[in-house]
């Protein structure tokens, strides 16, 4: 059972800021999230986007900001389940929360703050007949660990920059890549799309278009794709299936607990602190919905940071919190690190 | 009559970042600060201090996020009248305000966003008989252009950062840097202290310590301070005095114009859009009070973000409002600038 005080149900920018929030109030966080790294959407789908609304950045990219975070938070050491998806909680006698994810790790805490953006991203699944039978045996959705494919033979399917990006890396690392479209265009980034033509004519890329991908042949796992070209049916032999469709967002077990939800959405009180209808679960970022709500990263900051007092004051009862401004009281680390402003000093000039 | 659609008073953090958000609704500001440059407390106070808890910036100074705030906004070509205090508003027929300074500069808005901080910073004044009377006359609190003091002889008294920044900046200016403290020991950054040490060595600053500025001298403009040391009394001959013993917020004249006040802040509507009592006039940042209301600068972000939306209904009844992300739509400056992703090419690979 993994304990701590603040449980965050979701890994993107609004929950890894709770991280530095709640580290200046000395509490600890854990954060659950299914995709296979932090940063949600902005890790996962887009990452060498800019993005221009970030106070005081006039561009920065997604992968960048998510960097950031992480190294604003990393003092406070927080933990991590991830690629894995929350799905039940249970309220204890003494309050606190149970939470177990679809793989069985369970979570406990007194608070619970759901970050969860616009669902946990659920992958665009193929209409291959028994594709179902090969997953996690061969078929793969995400990429979490491009070593998983080390010296094996791939093959990716799809059109966009997950499949383009991904085919270039596996180059260096799968001992076959191939990739299927079932159009002769792709639509991503000019120099993915220019890479993978480079990487094609070198023999790196054995790229199949327009075709697709209609059968899959394994005893218990894949060995070998049925592509369609023109009519003509031949067969792939490889170790590995990835059909990278892209992601889509749902709300998903999440829905199921009792929370009062609105055009799927979690309906928060914003006149006070982003709490739920029930008592110790909060919901900030994205994930939540109330009057005049805007879905922008700043505004998950500021609800965080707001959460956080109310968790406090939930988990330190009859405790009096006083505000303290970093640049005055500087950081300490549960790592024991400290960071300060360079202190002024009183000194005589003779 | 300076117009615009939003008027900010003050022109700290929040108020620039209402800049960029007004633009992305195609609202165009104009901004009112007493201090003589943009930025507030980060620039008037201590530009050069970290602050830690401004999301996804692990440190940044406080002279560079006001930086970063300008550029950020800089395409929507803001208006600002600085070294100006709003002094007084009144509510037009057609619903519009008009605020004048105490200078006597007038502005008109339909929307007025006060974004004022801890008030508008007055310097602390020295007690010295007669003072009053050589204002703007060769007693200066605050300096605005350095300069106003090129081949002057200056006189600076106070011993925090302030006096040891401007000694030393002022000797490449001024003819004469006479520098008056009442104790020893002066409180700044250990670089500041030193180097006000050596220039004392090389004659390039007249050090006078423990002393005190006791009387001011000339007939219709300063032509000498009386400065005394152990007891005993010197005339020194200067053009400028100028007491540099700190800044202190104060709400000012904003009291009086009939907002709802509440431990001297600006109390507002939290659970929409930070308006105040009164319909049109908005309070962002540090200067408003709401249940649960924290001071941070990262909170008067969202605060700036909602209540633009609001001032934008405002302008344009009826009008629907679809909120768009810069990531995918990119900013157009009323400068004629575009900024935007790179977009992706739809291309065929052969």
């Amino acid at each position: 059972m993994i304990k701590t005080d603040i449980l965050i149900i979701g890994a993107g920018p609004t929950g890894l800021f709770t991280v530095f929030e709640a580290g200046l109030l000395k509490l600890k966080c854990h954060l659950i999230d299914a995709l296979p790294q932090p940063g949600g959407q902005c890790s996962e789908i887009y990452p060498k986007k800019p993005i221009y609304d970030i106070p005081g950045f006039p561009e920065i990219l997604a992968g960048d900001l998510t960097r950031n975070l992480l190294e604003q938070g990393k003092q406070f050491e927080p933990g991590f389940t991830l690629g894995e998806r929350a799905e039940t909680i249970e309220k204890q006698d003494d309050g606190s929360f149970i939470v177990t994810t679809n793989k069985g790790t369970q979570h406990q805490a007194p608070i619970v703050a759901i970050a969860g953006g616009l669902g946990s991203f659920e992958p665009r699944k193929p209409a291959i007949e028994g594709i179902a039978d090969y997953e996690d045996k061969g078929v793969e959705y995400i990429i979490k660990d491009p070593e998983f494919y080390r010296n094996k033979k791939v093959v990716i399917s799809g059109g966009g920059d997950s499949a383009l990006d991904w085919s270039i890396f596996l180059t260096d690392v799968a001992s076959e890549v191939t990739l299927i479209h079932r159009r002769n265009e792709f639509r991503g980034a000019l120099d993915s799309v220019e890479k993978v033509g480079e990487l094609t004519k070198l023999g790196k890329i054995n790229l199949i278009t327009p075709a697709e991908v209609k059968g899959l042949l394994g005893d218990g796992k894949i060995e070998a794709v049925t592509v369609v070209k023109d009519g003509e049916s031949t067969q792939i032999e490889t170790d590995h299936f990835i059909p990278l469709f892209g992601l889509s967002p749902k709300l998903g077990p999440i829905a199921n607990w009792g929370l009062e939800i609105e055009k799927n959405a979690i309906k928060v009180d914003n006149s006070l602190n982003y709490q739920t209808n029930i008592p110790g679960i909060f919901a900030i970022g994205d994930v939540n919905t109330y009057p005049e709500k805007l879905k922008l990263i700043l505004c998950g900051f500021h609800e965080a940071t707001l959460m956080c007092q109310a968790a406090y004051r939930i988990i330190n009862p009859g405790k009096r919190l006083v505000l303290k401004y970093t640049t005055v009281s500087g950081i300490d680390g549960f790592d024991g690190s400290r960071k300060e402003a360079p202190k002024a000093v009183v000194q005589a000039i003779n």
